[in-house]
């Protein structure tokens, strides 16, 4: 064989394997978490047989999925916010990505965390940009000064959860985004209280937690 | 049978649910929302057919539990709060009672949720209160003025959300209570993006939702 005819199918393979990843955000954001993988394999155009070769099960498929949306929608953002100027502006875009890939892909996050596929590098690049947006913005005075660390995933938990009081697809997160950056204005700040240590959750489909 | 001796038997039987649903909150805390019923009838002190006699399934015992812990901690302050001249005050009091029952029943909250016996009426007197007492506080400015009542459930889903990333028994939450209150403040109010229908999201354990 030569080295072109070698790299056609594993270009087919490639392009089935993301149609199915797609398909997969598709039927699960229609369907709920517990869709059939069948369904997934036909929305793709694909066969069940070629769905199970390439994800051997829902566990890898659900991971699968969940990393094309992030690269697609939170890598970009991520570099983007770093680059800003204003860490306070950064932090607000980078936090909206998160938030929309949540509203879009709610049940595709909810597939991989009941499927155990969620992994800490899944969202390290995502609290480590955070993290240094809110050093920055502190440092700038855009921020109130006693917000830690550990208060970040929370505040990505408190905003996943009010997608579950609303069609998730729509952007009504966007004003307990608002009301939640509204407190942390250094103009707001009252004394808060300590944070307790962070503990990982069980609950499906939290951003990262 | 005299007045007397029939109305003991009944007295009995108060207090053995009494026990069985205070033994349920507690095996639940503990074990989490899957631990056997055995366990909990082990705990009361009674027979496994005493507790089915009492409460024929986990559903009912579920809901039973729930509605026996806000009769202890919620329905009080609701009464407390509604008094408080300060409507600021009363509604923070008011949040914070029904906080301290998610954090110390969190798992008797997500055993009824998922055996489907929360119902309206469960949160019902505390949603009247909560919204009498943000109209009032918004009356006196001390709350911002374009909060809505649909808010208010959204505003208790992202504090539940912060339990389930620390010790549940903790008082965590209460700097997370500080920064939505912040938020809440009518100096740190800029203009909110509208509020979208509120709809029942599916997710066990949250707060009423």
């Amino acid at each position: 064989v030569t080295a072109d005819s070698a790299r056609r199918p594993r270009a087919d393979a490639a392009r089935n394997s993301e149609r199915i990843q797609r398909a997969a955000r598709q039927v699960w954001a229609e369907q709920g978490p517990d869709a059939l993988l069948e369904e997934i394999a036909r929305r793709a155009g694909v066969g069940i047989a070629t769905l199970y070769r390439r994800f051997p099960d829902k566990a890898v498929l659900a991971r699968a999925a969940l990393d094309q949306s992030i690269a697609e929608n939170l890598t970009p953002a991520v570099k983007q916010s770093l680059a800003d100027p204003d860490p306070f502006r950064g932090l607000t875009t980078l936090v909206e990505a998160a938030l929309e890939l949540a509203a879009h892909d709610l049940n595709t996050l909810a597939a991989a965390r009941s499927a155990g596929s969620i992994t800490p590098e899944v969202d390290q690049p995502f609290y480590e940009a955070l993290t240094q947006l809110a050093r920055r913005a502190n440092e700038a005075g855009l921020l109130r000064a006693d917000l830690v660390p550990d208060d970040l995933p929370r505040i990505m938990a408190m905003l996943t959860a009010t997608l579950w009081t609303m069609d998730p697809d729509s952007d009504g997160w966007r004003r307990y985004l608002a009301l939640i950056l509204d407190g942390l204005a250094p103009a707001a700040a009252r004394t808060l209280p300590p944070a307790v240590a962070l503990s990982k959750g069980s609950r499906p489909g939290e951003w990262l937690l």
